[in-house]
C-alpha cells in the first residue's frame, strides 16, 4: 500500500517530520502535491472528500484513513514502522514528547510572525525581534534542556532507550533550529551534548543519510517554519 | 483506580479540558495540587520520579502510566471511559480535531502574552493589541467555521456522530472565548448555530451541570488561559 502525503511544495516545513519518517521506514509513498501541485490539497481542506476533515496540511491517507496533525500522524505510523516501542507506556511518553516538539515548532514559527500569520514578516519585525530575544535568551534553552535531560533519562542515546520517530523529530528540530538562529546554539551546543551525538547519529541512519543527499530534501528557506534573519539571531 | 491530575492551582488553563473529561466520565480522580498545593507538582518536572518525564502541567497518573499533554491525555482516556467511537479512523480522528483545539488554545494564550510567557501582558500590551486584532478578524472565524463544518459533516449534532471529549473540549472553548472575547463572538454566534447548541447540551449534560455548579469549577481570571481585557477584544 503506498501512503499518499500532502503537504505544500517548495518548503520543508512540518511536512517534514512526516517525510523523515517515511524515508526512514523505507516506506512507500508519494508527495502528492510536489507530483500534482498544491491545488490538489484544496478540496480535502474545503471538505469535498468523504471522511475526516483536515484544518490544514501536512495529511496522510492511507487506504481509507485520512490522518491530518504531525504527531498524529508519527503516533500512526509509529507502530506500523518499528519506530516506537511497542509498550503502551512508551508509546504515550512517545506521544507527549512529540507534541512538546509540536509546541517547539509552533513557537519557532511565531519567532517571525508573532502578530499574525497572515501579515508579511516584514510587517511585524519590531515585533519579531523582541519575540525572538525572548525564545533564545528562554525558550531555547528550557526546550533544549528538557530533551537533553529525557536522553540522559532513557540511558543516554534515545529518549526511549532505542530508536524512535522522536529522534528523527529531535534531528529536524537540531538541524531548523542550527539554520535559524546559527549564533544562539552556538552558544547552546555545550549543553546538549546527548543531543548533538543523537542528531549525528540520525543523519548517518543509511535511509536519512541517501534522504538528505537526494533532491527530496529542500534546503531550508525564509518561506519556512525555520527561518533565518541575522536580525533574530544573538 | 484513582487518577491523579496535576496542574496548577487558581485556574481552569488546560488542566480544565482533563477536568471536564473525567467529570463527564465520572471517574474517580484527585485534583493533586488543590489538595497538596502547587510544590507538589515540582519533583515530577525536575525528573525525582521514575518513568516520562513531564515538560509541563497537565499530567495525569493512572497507575504506573504518566501522561502528560493534554490531548495526549484525552486519547488515553476516552476509550477507556466510552468518551470516542471505538474505530481506529475515528480515534485518529477525535485525535486530530483535539490536537486542533490545541493550537487554537496556545494562540488565544498568545493574544495576552505575543512576546514571551514570562513577561506580565502590561509589558506586551501594544504587541497584544495588535495579535489579538488578527485573531479576532482572521483566528476566531477560521477556527470556529471549521468546527462547525466539523460538527454539520458529523450529521448536525457532534462531529464524531456520538458524544465524545471532543464536544467537551469544544464547550470548554467556546466559553472561554465568551469569557475572553465577548463582542467578537457575539458577532461570530450566527455563523456557528451547530457549536452553539452541541455546547449547550454539553452544558446540560448531568455530571457536567453538577461539576458546573460545583466549587470545582473555578471562574475563568487574568492568571489563566482565556482573559479577558476590554482592550483586547473588538
Amino acid at each position: 500500500m503506498t501512503y499518499k502525503l500532502y503537504y505544500w511544495t517548495g518548503i520543508q516545513g512540518r511536512g517534514e517530520f512526516v517525510r523523515l519518517c517515511l524515508e526512514d521506514a523505507g516506506a512507500d509513498y508519494v508527495d502528492v502535491a510536489r507530483e500534482e501541485g498544491d491545488d490538489v490539497m484544496q478540496p480535502w481542506l474545503n471538505g469535498d472528500h468523504e471522511g475526516p476533515l483536515p484544518f490544514a496540511p501536512p495529511f496522510l491517507t492511507s487506504g481509507r484513513l485520512v490522518i491530518a496533525q504531525v504527531a498524529n500522524i508519527l503516533h500512526y505510523l509509529g507502530p506500523r514502522h518499528g519506530l516506537v516501542p511497542s509498550s503502551e507506556s512508551r508509546q504515550l511518553y512517545a506521544h507527549q514528547l512529540e507534541l512538546t516538539i509540536t509546541d517547539l515548532v509552533a513557537e519557532v514559527h511565531d519567532t517571525h510572525h508573532p502578530v499574525a500569520s497572515g501579515l508579511y514578516y516584514e510587517d511585524q519585525k519590531p515585533e519579531a525581534k523582541r519575540r525572538s530575544a525572548d525564545f533564545r535568551s528562554s525558550r531555547i534553552p528550557k526546550y533544549l534542556s528538557y530533551f537533553e535531560k529525557a536522553v540522559e533519562r532513557g540511558g543516554g542515546t534515545h529518549p526511549l532507550r532505542e530508536h524512535s520517530y522522536v529522534d528523527l523529530s529531535l534531528f529536524q528540530v537540531l538541524a531548523g533550529l542550527d539554520y535559524a538562529f546559527p549564533k544562539a546554539m552556538k552558544a547552546m551546543s555545550p549543553k546538549i551534548p546527548r543531543l548533538r551525538a543523537l542528531a549525528e547519529r540520525v543523519a548517518k541512519r543509511p535511509h536519512i543519510a541517501a534522504y538528505l543527499a537526494s533532491g527530496r530534501r529542500l534546503p531550508f528557506n525564509e518561506s519556512g517554519i525555520f527561518r533565518h534573519y541575522a536580525e533574530l539571531d544573538a
